[in-house]
């Protein structure tokens, strides 16, 4: 078996050691004589691994103690109309900063559950920046302010936490979650989809402020009621109970690894690498302001779109899988979460320059 | 290895042909070096898995071409609240038949959204049967007729369906979906989550009549807009690619197995088994009015309740697993889906005497 690097923007890449475990415990999960997924969500040992799990992420993060974690099942846009409905209260707007595509459909969902207002926005530099902190006019009385701190489609990432003073700032955090340590205490919602940098798709870890849990909206759907889901301990509804497997182990390969710090490390010298190289050849182009580029998803331009194909072809030859890039932004892409090694970075830098030499 | 009999309600037991597949391509799936939950959910490889899928769901349950199916992510009980939403257009109210806490929480959650009307319920029998075809006076102006063809929790199966003119029939089929062939023509929209006959939990895939895409109120989130999905083929987010898989594997197996058919052959012979045993021994009871007897899960309680947890305890170290009932209910529960082998029925049944033998 030859295990590729996979530079995809999610579902991505999970750590082999990870994936080897899940492997051998598939027909007997501790001696159960059942897989982890064929087990009761009730039963004590799939508690005991919720507890364990979110013990570990708590560890990895430092949550304060006035932080409730919730594992929730579903698509990761969901909070997209989930969290306003949380947290609108007796409000009527909330705040939202637009830096690429998905900060911008999470404020349109928005709009269906409040006033959805864009109090900032770089779309009209093809979102290749971020707004400067000076620049965000937060409204006191929004419900909330939403960012997305990194924009996985666009490559851009927030090199700074937004002060939204006493409105609760609500950070989109998928693509960037646990890649490097985070003041948690900022915030009002972390919430983060499971699928780039933490498990399989399916699963939506939520850190809440715990005064936050008292304002939803009575049309609030039950099984997207943050203090319902508190109350039941993130087991209202069976759970996607594979994911959060996969994330307990994540977290404890995370730990084992070193941690966040360890993590930011690792992540700065892959992604200074790619990017040096990048501004170093004339052929490859980078179009994200060097101050708010991110360590995770890497854009990249060819000096000439006609050999993308080539370039994605010849890639996938070479064990470099899943760099074409989005469609809304055409060129390449190069995730480099978490999971993926340095010597895959390596690699694909290596292959980058030979590619610039046949064809530059 | 010694693989468990698991009478687990759900998540329940899987083939061990399909683990042990998943096992096999943990690491490597079709020779891509990467995991089937690494992928890109918009890679040919995966939406060609998805496609398979939804053929291999679609034949099994001779699905009639102006049906559409949906692979939604997320908890089944979010259909709750997101099938009123999607149904009501210009009507006000829905009918709900209450026969178990299913269905009884169906309606709860869609008074959020309409008015539910509750126009037959069995709870004063304790919910031990169904109503008579004809007690049911469907009103001709709903916007449509739910209904839970088995209650998983209470062991009560419909033995026939609802004839609801025409409004649309609306059935949560999750408990029993598969495990006999359907005449999916009677039917507004068929719905199931898969942790019970289909794949691990995350999934639940819906059978929608194709006139009934142009409805949803404003407010119906995106994420659970079902001509959103529709128009985006199931992939409008990231998808719960694992469970997916396993959807797939288990339809294939159930294709190899003799299809529908053959199922219900099998499953009415494990089922009339285990009520034929528990009639014929006063020291079991199983409260349920037989012509509206549950296939898949069978309640039971014992003579004396003081041995209910002996019960559990044995039946555990003897390899029988989850036998412990519903906390609303109490007492015990053999949930008997497709993938318990007749085996495993026998064994229990065993058990059982045995256990009469000793404690009677």
């Amino acid at each position: 078996m030859n295990r590729a690097y996979n530079f995809g923007a999610g579902p991505a890449m999970l750590p082999d050691v990870v994936l080897q475990q899940a492997q051998e415990e598939m027909l007997d999960w501790h001696g159960t004589g059942m897989s982890v997924v064929e087990v009761s969500h009730r039963s004590a040992a799939f508690m005991e691994l919720v507890k364990k799990a979110e013990q570990d992420f708590r560890e990895l993060l430092s949550v304060p103690d006035n932080y409730k974690v919730l594992f929730l099942s579903g698509p990761t846009r969901a909070q997209f109309a989930l969290i306003p409905q949380n947290l609108i209260g007796k409000k009527s707007s909330a705040d939202y900063i637009q830096t690429g595509i998905w900060s911008e459909m999470a404020a349109i969902e928005g709009q269906k559950y409040l006033t959805a207002n864009v109090i900032a926005s770089t779309k009209d530099d093809a979102y290749t920046t971020v707004p400067q902190a000076s620049e965000l006019n937060i409204n006191p009385d929004a419900a909330f302010c939403h960012y997305t701190s990194n924009e996985t489609v666009n490559g851009v990432e927030f090199p700074y936490i937004p002060d939204s003073g006493d409105v609760p700032l609500v950070v989109d955090m998928t693509s960037s979650i646990l890649s490097r340590p985070v003041d948690v205490s900022r915030y009002g919602i972390i919430y983060a989809g499971a699928q780039k940098n933490i498990a399989p798709a399916g699963l939506v870890i939520l850190i809440v402020r715990e005064d936050l849990f008292d304002r939803a909206s009575a049309q609030t759907p039950t099984f997207g009621d943050f203090a319902v889901q508190l109350k039941n301990e993130s087991l209202y509804y069976t759970p996607s109970s594979f994911s959060i497997y996969i994330a307990g182990l994540v977290f404890q390969w995370l730990k084992a690894s070193g941690g966040l710090s360890a993590m930011a490390d690792i992540n700065q010298r892959k992604a200074k690498k790619l990017y040096d190289f990048i501004d170093q050849h004339d052929f490859y182009q980078n179009p994200v302001e060097k101050s708010a580029r991110s360590l995770m998803n890497v854009p990249f331009t060819l000096a000439d779109d006609q050999l993308d194909a080539t370039f994605v072809k010849q890639a996938d030859a070479a064990n470099l899988k899943a760099l074409k890039g989005h469609r809304f932004v055409g060129g390449m892409r190069a995730s480099i979460y978490n999971a993926m090694p340095e010597a895959g970075v390596d690699a694909l830098i290596s292959f980058m320059q030979d590619f610039a030499a046949q064809h530059g």
